[in-house]
């Protein structure tokens, strides 16, 4: 616990840039929204800490969950116990971040069958003329409607929360690959040959009383494969297909079968349910749709095909569903605990070496378990939500 | 509905022997048990139908999962309201099959906490001191015990049935691959060049009022890539490691968190439990003990090391997981349904073509699922275990 407060943190971007420091009390792996947001936190609950912010890629990483992550608060989706937490975690998404495109818009979450606080599908639309052609009122007849839902985009609360803390004074270290060492990371600066190949460009042993290991889906095999550590976290691939059918600001999120409808865009996107975690050594491939390849996987265009009565959207040319993998969006996703219904966790899997996991729930809670973490390695009781 | 009743089929094992026939009234693909199965009780039933069994491989396929199930039967895995059907399973398997080493065997099922029909654990284990290395009565103090269970294998269920079946009149080839094809099915017998390659020898095309694909795990890929049917079915890649602690005939079959541990051959095989279906394009991979790369992949491991508290045996040096995948025995499952818990099923993706699944339900209810087709195609009503 030495060091001082700092005005402004320093950020290195590529490795042009000198990297000396040897040392720090805190260094947080992945500036995804996980890693960014906890930096923020502890910089704001513990001044003293210097502070370390490393990751692979940009803010936030092009190729982690977060850029792709739904970005859709509801209620519907907060585990019984866990109320006040999602809802300070909207306030911090709603009040708290500038540049978030922070939306309040209701959510619809439709049914075959009648049930507690659902209301008739064929009243709800009424509202909504646009999305006669998207939901067929008499396949599901039944929806709930979630008046508080919202949505924002993860990506840029990493940004935002990422340059917040830099602002409060962590040091920013980005394209620079990490392992847990004893004692510390050792950090890999990367760079790009002008044949377009990734390189390690040089090699820092940076210690830390402190690691906190945010990678997203990488983070337990990371844990794994550095400390030896086991844990009984998974992932899943979760591919995000576009369904380029007109929405505005007013147009609610939908749901169906699991599958929500995000507009964003003017269309709508699709993330598809994630019914449990990939094997491991699984390489994502592309389905086909009557003999023909597309780009979406298997397991997610049996679950389009399963609602194309109930959404017929699905089942027109609206629906894009590419020619190879590389046509549709998708990244792995962290399951806590191995499963698509449990919501963001942090755990100390070494003395000192925290994982902190978002995973599908992130949208709803993954602020608030940031900051549990951050007010964990700085000391502090009491969590904003329990008062 | 044309032929006439013979004495003895004959059987093509080779292409050698010269294959002329262009019709049949019932082609079954696969020689697993519940294809063999079907064919016996279809000749049965129907005697006047001229019936061809063809199978890629022997009888049964070394490759398929019929040779690796693990052949227990047990009242504990019987859905409710098919208790008839199972018993009348049990009854077939062991008094009206030759050779199937069936043996009535209790099977005990372990867990930590109290519940209906459970007794105390460390009072069943006083009878099996055998087993005091095998089960740690403190973590799984309690049980409960099926005395109805039985073992059996269900690779001579297969050679059992398909010999039957021959001598009762159906023909036989062997080493031929099938797709269905409008009508019927095309056949391409299959040799092997001195160069140990597998090459297709000569191409058939065989008119069939009726197709039944019982080729296992494979069988819903085929009616998809041959008819373009969709189906919602799965499966998954279950390997099944020995554990060499010492057993004899009187050692119950053992079970405990979805493991089972069955007795076989002077030692435990193992069953691991299927938790969900793998997705499409899964390659089965070894994962990695400790860092040590070994043979079984991570999902059973991360299931044995779960277990190894409660049975100590497994954290001992009788485990083996083998170096790499080719060191442990496995087979692709079918999952009806797409499910793990389904039982075995049949159903017509096309006019005049059935497709009959196993699965991990198949030891219990495959002999009664294999019979409810034959009679469907037969057209005889009511079943046996109705009476």
């Amino acid at each position: 616990m030495t060091g001082r407060a700092k005005a402004t943190g320093r950020v290195w971007a590529h490795v042009g840039q000198t990297f000396v420091e040897r040392e720090y009390d805190v260094v947080i792996l992945g500036a995804g929204r996980m890693g960014a947001a906890c930096a923020l936190f502890l910089r704001r609950l513990a001044p003293g800490l210097r502070l370390l912010l490393a990751e692979r890629g940009g803010l936030p990483n092009e190729e982690g969950a977060t850029i792709l992550a739904p970005g859709v608060w509801t209620g519907l989706d907060v585990p019984p116990g866990r109320e006040r937490e999602a809802v300070w975690d909207r306030s911090q998404l709603e009040r708290e971040l500038n540049d978030v495109q922070f939306q309040p818009r209701s959510l619809l979450d439709f049914y075959a069958a009648e049930g507690e606080g659902r209301v008739p599908t064929a009243d709800l639309l009424a509202h909504f003329p646009d999305l006669a052609d998207v939901v067929d009122p008499h396949a599901l007849p039944f929806a709930r409607v979630d008046e508080d839902a919202a949505t924002y985009r993860p990506g840029s609360v990493a940004l935002a929360c990422g340059q917040g803390a830099v602002r409060a004074g962590a040091d920013l270290l980005l394209n620079t690959h990490a392992a847990l060492i004893p004692g510390g990371v050792c950090l890999e600066r990367l760079t790009v040959t002008n044949t377009h190949e990734v390189v390690t460009h040089e090699t820092h042993e940076v210690r830390a009383g402190v690691v906190i290991v945010a990678l997203g889906a990488e983070g337990p095999h990371a844990a794994e494969h550095d400390l030896g550590a086991h844990t009984g976290h998974g992932r899943a691939y979760r591919q995000s297909p576009r369904l380029n059918v007109p929405t505005t600001d007013a147009t609610p999120t939908l749901r169906a079968g699991g599958l929500t409808l995000r507009p964003q865009n003017g269309g709508f996107t699709l993330v598809p349910p994630i019914h449990h975690r990939d094997p491991h050594g699984y390489v994502p491939v592309g389905g086909r749709l009557t003999g023909v390849p597309v780009g979406v996987r298997r397991e997610t265009l049996e679950d389009l095909i399963g609602l194309m009565d109930a959404l017929p959207a699905l089942a027109t040319g609206a629906l894009e569903v590419g020619r190879s993998l590389a046509d549709v969006p998708g990244a792995w996703v962290a399951l806590p605990g191995g499963r698509a219904d449990t919501p963001p966790t942090h755990e100390e899997v070494a003395p000192g070496v925290h994982l902190l996991l978002g995973g599908p729930l992130a949208d709803t809670l993954g602020m608030a378990v940031a900051y549990d973490l951050a007010a964990r390695v700085a000391g502090v009781e009491g969590r904003p939500w329990e008062r």
